[in-house]
């Protein structure tokens, strides 16, 4: 505690320096709440619904119920309180609805937010009995993410899976051209593969229908177009390499069909997992209008799929300082774990939130300027072609800058001995990727554990013999040999909720060896 | 020759029916200058010169004396006679001199044309001194084409080899953002790799010089800049393969060094092959010029690196009556055989000049309004991709119209058995390249040999029956076997020039079997 503390005076300290901009009070009031709110949990009744994920028999990357934690508690201080559920009604044309957008938030790619869920009542059904006279095409849970991802618009203005114009576009330039000849980013393919089998039983229809693992109707896609899925060429172009092990593609591509199927998507009813998180997964309409509410001048974003460390803290309390000295008024932290697949040894999501809270509880980051919400894309690790999405379908909610780290989506290289990316490459791809323009991109500090000062500090090269870098090798092999990192560098409340992750992956090895800690 | 007859009727009842188009006169004289001209070769002093290709022993793919047929002859009438070399000197600042630019063609990319050549004098000496006094860089055959390619201004606005925010941009987006914030095309890296020891020699300097293989200082490099070479990334992305067997991938990026080195290019001499080809290989500058000479106020330009047969001469001359239907007044024919490196199946250049001279000679074609030229780019058979650099470099060259075939740039995957590239992407992915908008995208109708007109025609879909496909590989394997193929495929005398090409390179095979050839 005696680190955590120093932390927090850190934090005290700065912000009593600049009493107007983060008010005393909020801050008592938060660490107030942690001491009286510890027990808060979701109401009974989310609890009871959440059963999808661990019922279905197919699911690619259920999480055990076993292994899964108590539901994150004090994460609701960051959440909206009134929030009204904006989602775009039925679209009668072949244009997508736009959803309401703050006028003070930086616009939505193509002018409008994509919105293509039914609203309640008789348009619901009708599309709900229209789905049972279809074709149907049976999604995969990545699937399911791309249609909850597409289904919100964080890939405005792409209102459905791509048709070939729309995958050529990503697959070669990352960005598509929109009818008034301005040009948008989209650098991952959002496309649905079907197999011969499924292309023969559509046949010439124009309309298909998408169902979930239980064979339940989830949405209509119409106007289609099958085309070619040249897997090669796609995961060539994507991940600029076609090596066996990429994760994304052993789960999504290598066995799925010889065709993909495009068009305009409606949704029957808004995606939910039922997995007690439904509640953080909030839609590109619904940060604007939380954004609006808290009455920010300027949201940045930070895409997050690891642990938080203070490290981590101390970069968004830059950042937030920064944007204050450049004169915004109320710049607005949009704190946004990926919630859809991710590969096999990462921190599951259930555990990450539970983790994102325990640091929120122990007051690292400010409640009043923090929204925790969940991303709902999968995970491509695709590097500088992905970073470039990850800011793209920010700005559709609502961002304005966004947060890039050294080697963003990056990873090893699945059968050479190196980073399968350049670590300055996702920055510096960002940085001139065509149709993110009007998105600031502030470069990540390098932070590493001071040994002087016991804390998390930006790296001052100056006197590297100060520092300690820990990586993510390093902090996972200290949480699974159930061993203290360094005073000072995670809250020990969210250093715990990684032991207890490791400890629930291998309850069969009480007495497991021990592992090398990396230097 | 009843064949011939045949097509020269009905290139001449074309030409009847629209007097004053194409003019009698003018299909006459042509027709004089056949007869009468078929001795005419180029000056001895030309030929003289003819021997940098074969001294040199290094050279990655000579062309043997033995199999390099006569000089063409008649091609002299489609090309300009009173040629100013117009290359700009030496530039002063960091930015690159434009060249003079006729008002009424289309702009080069980025509003002037990149020439980086030293003007003969003072300048041009002070470069070669300085040179003497840099690191070297060995050049290859293919460096030098891309110096070529540089110098001259087919890459406007890039002055020089790639460094690499270019490098990045060039793979990840196929284009490149100017200071003002408008965008050119830009699909293929043109980078020059060093190795280890050649990074270590260089050390800090700012400048190297480019060298020959003879060690003649070709060029010098400034403003250096040194990053690594990702072979595979570099591969994957501009092929959407990294199968091992792409003819370039083997030729120029396997064995090259792992570092890529970027910088301003300043030339000190024109590039020269002495092949006898030098007079064909015309600037963009030039080809402008001799557009303006011509008066053209359309330029329509056809990319090949193969023989051409009628079907392709019906769709030259279809596309100059489409372009006058369309109001222009005189739409000219760029022939731009494509002059560098090619894949050892390849028919070399040498034997394609004088093939095409045998159909400019036949007739097939009007070199009032054709100008046939070389264009120095090496081929990667990048299909969609190598497609955008074939249709930008003719931009810079004056063409506003480009036409696009079948598969372009393509070739059959090297280890699968089926076409690399989907023959409807290249045209559809031009059709949608940023960068290319102001070039108009003529898509290549598809011709066949029709057996009841006995001559190639445009096919026709509701008489499949009367129609006969002469592949690549078809007209090759009838070549070698010494067939004839159906009258009025190809003129006589271009054919012979195939056949004289396949006999010259298996000499030992004087009685050498017969392939099958394909239905």
């Amino acid at each position: 505690m005696k680190t955590l503390n120093l932390i927090l005076q850190g934090f005290f300290r700065e912000t009593m320096e600049r009493p107007s901009l983060i008010p005393f009070e909020c801050f008592v009031r938060k660490k107030r709440v942690q001491k009286e709110g510890k027990k808060t949990r979701f109401p009974p009744s989310m609890a009871s619904t959440a059963t999808f994920v661990a019922k279905s028999p197919n699911f690619p990357h259920p999480i055990p119920n076993a292994s899964r934690p108590q539901l994150p508690a004090s994460l609701r201080l960051a959440l909206p309180r009134h929030l009204s559920i904006a989602v775009a009604g039925r679209r009668s044309s072949a244009a997508p609805r736009a959803a309401a957008a703050s006028c003070s938030l930086i616009e939505p790619d193509g002018g409008r937010l994509v919105g293509v869920v039914a609203p309640e009542g008789p348009a619901r059904e009708a599309l709900r009995r229209e789905a049972a006279g279809c074709p149907q095409i049976r999604l995969s849970r990545i699937d399911l993410e791309w249609v909850h991802v597409l289904s919100e618009g964080w890939a405005s203005p792409l209102g459905g899976f791509m048709r070939e114009a729309e995958f050529l576009q990503t697959l070669h330039f990352n960005c598509l051209r929109l009818g008034d000849g301005s040009v948008v980013n989209m650098s991952l393919p959002i496309v649905l593969a079907i197999d011969d089998a499924q292309k023969r039983a559509i046949g010439d229809r124009r309309k298909v229908a998408l169902v979930d693992t239980r064979h339940k109707p989830v949405a209509i896609l119409s106007d289609i177009e099958i085309y070619k899925h040249n897997k090669e060429e796609r995961i060539a172009r994507t991940w600029g390499t076609t090596a066996p092990g990429l994760p994304y593609v052993e789960e999504a591509i290598t066995k799925a069909g010889n065709w993909l199927i495009g068009g305009d998507l409606e949704v029957i009813e808004r995606i939910k997992y039922n997995d007690g998180l439904d509640q953080y997964r909030l839609s590109p309409a619904e940060l604007r209008e939380e954004f609006s509410r808290r009455d920010a001048d300027a949201v940045f974003a930070f895409q997050l799929r690891n642990p938080v460390h203070n490290g981590h803290a101390l970069l968004m309390t830059d950042t937030r300082r920064h944007l204050l000295e450049m004169g915004y008024r109320n710049p607005v932290l949009l704190l946004h774990p990926l919630g859809g697949y991710t590969k096999a040894d990462d921190v599951p999501l259930h555990w990450r939130m539970k983790q994102h809270e325990k640091v929120l509880e122990d007051g690292v980051l400010n409640p009043e300027t923090t929204v925790v919400a969940i991303f709902p894309s999968p995970m491509h690790y695709a590097g500088p072609t992905e970073v470039q999405w990850h800011a793209k379908s920010r700005i559709n909610a609502g961002a304005n800058f966004y947060i890039v780290g050294r080697d963003p989506a990056g990873m090893s290289h699945p059968i050479e001995k190196r980073d399968l990316y350049d670590a300055d490459h996702g920055k510096k791809v960002l940085g001139m990727a065509p149709g993110l323009e009007r998105l600031n991109i502030l470069p990540f500090k390098v932070a590493a554990y001071d040994k002087k000062q016991q804390k998390m500090a930006f790296f001052d090269p100056s006197k590297p013999q100060d520092f300690l870098f820990i990586s993510g090798t390093k902090m996972r092999t200290l949480a699974k040999n159930r061993e203290d990192p360094p005073d000072g560098f995670m809250c020990p409340g969210g250093w715990k909720v990684l032991v207890d992750y490791y400890d629930s992956v291998t309850p069969q090895e009480t007495n497991r060896s021990r592992e090398a800690v990396p230097a």
